[in-house]
């Protein structure tokens, strides 16, 4: 059996960091040994013993953060937003000087999406069609959705990189936008229904058959799972990541 | 039990009469006592005793059928296109002097698209949301389908007379054709990859919940079970019908 | 257009209550106009001059407060359980005194599942198969579940009332369970998957077609839509009605 | 532009040996050189140039056909039964003999089918619940289906091997088969309805969020693709290969 992992949160009385601090206690191989939010004192989680550390807090402290943690060789997973190039330089440059310690940032904690996309991508040079459709509430301001444009976009890289055809489409007449928006050659649509909350399917098909991946996200509590796996698995990966992808491992 | 119902087929040897004639003689409650194609004296109707004729023919020749069969008191299930109105009012004027004969004039024997369409519109006005998908091979040539623009304008019709909002939509950002096509206020989207026949899915969605009617059609010989429908009911329905709509008994 | 629907509602702190008084303020045809709880004055009700409430409360006092509505002439939707016959004989002779005064006690206040089961059996003699599948989180005690016991059953009645054939079913190898649950010689499957919530799905199938409906349940507000239908319909109906159903106006 | 293979067809007048030729004469990148049946001189094959043969013959001639085309220097994309361990040591030996000529056997030449296998298998561990749902028509003898099976069995493996806990599963009470077969610990529910051809549908679910694989076989055909993938792959691949799993380069 694996050995207990003591762990604490920053940003832990938030939305989302109270939704992480209970994940974490109800695991059975996660201790939550910390809860650190705005005003209290971050050298809490060195006293606590903490291994590794939760981040959802905000741009505007989460370098500080993470230095802290860096220097006393805590791991740490971070689903704060606002990491651009030179932050990340600057997280190897910090990393280069604390062998061991490991920073995973990852922009989507949902490993239904992760999978998704991957196999979406793993599957497209063998089949003659795919197409992608979202499925939201309606009070989403942008179609297609960021997750639907990316998986277009991953999907069209994977096709050209094997040389795969153009895709088949007769269509010679109809009504403008049935055939959905073409982000990179790939057909994508957008569903804004009452009562939905975030889904995606990709519909791969050729001669005779056809391969759906459906991700359905029904709860805001969908990225803790993600967030565990990589709890569990930072330890086994010293120095930056980003994306939740690499510590999936699918081979 | 039911006696067993006398049918001959006109158009026997056509792929869909093919077809038809097998679905009867395999019923249990139908028997195959003519079939009638191009080169065939139509008389055999007659000497075989035929209840009820089912005529997939074509255009050219399918008035001629119907008159042989109402002077002769034969029902006839109808397949044929090319009915105009002008044509209906033949037939109802032949009718008039036939008391007791039955026509079905059907432009669609699939009993799952009938009550895909129907249910979608009954539904329609209690939900917030209604939007159309179909999915169909790529040598299509139009999108949307014939059937999904029929679907939304049922739909659209149904909502008007119930006085329905105007769905919510927040969309305001994103790439031309995303949210499909616009028929009559339903947003439709129509699909196209290898491997698929014909499918059609009407998504309805309210708070917290949501309906999904999907018809799929896997195989050419889906129009028979609607047929075998027309052919048991047509005697109790004298006179002129169109569509096999009002043949299934809903209420 | 309609007037506003004055609304009291009836144990108006509870959970449920609390979302229905906040489908009622959203809703632009009804008004709240007066909240109840435990300890609150039911004469509130009349002072505020409600003309329709709704009850969310316990069986222990929903009898005293549906005296009181039906005494001052105001009609009452009522998603309160633990009505049995010597109930709703009461209520019957309540109401006998109260002409105009409108009574639902409705066990199921979500459109989409009325609506599943409607279709559902209706559209049973039509196709050769008809088989169920639930799906619900893996917390839940009961297999399958209720709803899709009864649709199982409704499914059941509409064939034997209309003669259908037995289903077709060649198995005759396999393992135990494979084939589901046997209920009045429906099939019903149950899942229990975490991440969902209550869903249910009837496939029917003929010859070369199928026919899927689906209904999905992804939050507890999903019977709020109900509740409104029942409150605008309600003047409507004078006298004692079981079931939405009957409110949903289909033909 | 890689260049045109040229390929032989044994057993080209079977009812899957005219699709396979079918295909091979529509592909852009392969051109039929030599169609050999049961009464056809196999020496054919050479006369031809063929570099790949396809056999989908029998069991009491496939071995012959195949030592005639490793001696020939020719690959072989097999689709024939009936291969045992006996038969695949004997395979190993004349190829060992005969260095660059490679032979695939493959059960299965679905890429959706094998797909669906994989990506279930993989994604198995980050996921609490798994269920698998097989759908077919209801002429099948066995249930669930051996695909299903093996699905379930490759999904078990896979959680043994990561250390996954058991799936949560609360039923106390219920209706004996409604949580289907239990195939080493993983949930199987077959549903058999007419119309239907072959389905197969994984559910995996977690917290808030599920990730559902489905593939569709719509019609006979749907084991050309995979052919096609052999044949174009098998020259990079010497030796004996069983499966065409290891030909789709997922990594």
């Amino acid at each position: 059996m694996r050995p207990v992992i003591k762990v604490g949160v920053l940003g832990a009385r938030g939305k989302v960091g109270t939704e992480v601090c209970r994940a974490v206690e109800t695991a059975q191989d996660t201790e939550l040994v910390a809860t650190v939010d705005a005003d209290d004192d971050i050298e809490e989680l060195v006293r606590a013993g903490a291994q590794v550390v939760v981040d959802f807090t905000h741009p505007g402290v989460v370098m500080d953060n993470l230095r802290f943690c860096i220097e006393h060789g805590i791991h740490a997973v971070v689903g704060t937003t606002g990491f651009d190039q030179a932050r990340l330089d600057q997280l190897e440059e910090w990393l280069a000087d604390a062998p061991g310690a490991g920073v995973l940032i990852a922009p989507n904690f949902s490993i239904g999406a992760i999978l998704m996309m991957r196999f979406a991508a793993q599957a497209a040079p063998f089949f003659d069609s795919v197409e992608v459709v979202e499925l939201h509430h309606p009070d989403k301001a942008d179609a297609p959705s960021g997750t639907a444009r990316r998986t277009a976009e991953l999907i069209a890289a994977a096709r050209r990189e094997a040389g795969s055809d153009p895709m088949p489409d007769a269509t010679s007449t109809g009504i403008d936008g049935a055939r959905g928006a073409d982000v990179d050659g790939v057909r994508v649509h957008a569903l804004r229904v009452r009562g939905l909350v975030a889904h995606q399917e990709v519909l791969l098909g050729t001669a005779g058959e056809t391969l759906t991946i459906r991700h359905d996200s029904l709860d805001r509590v969908s990225f803790t799972p993600g967030v565990l796996v990589g709890v569990r698995a930072i330890a086994d990966h010293p120095g930056l990541t980003v994306g939740l992808d690499s510590f999936l491992d699918l081979e």
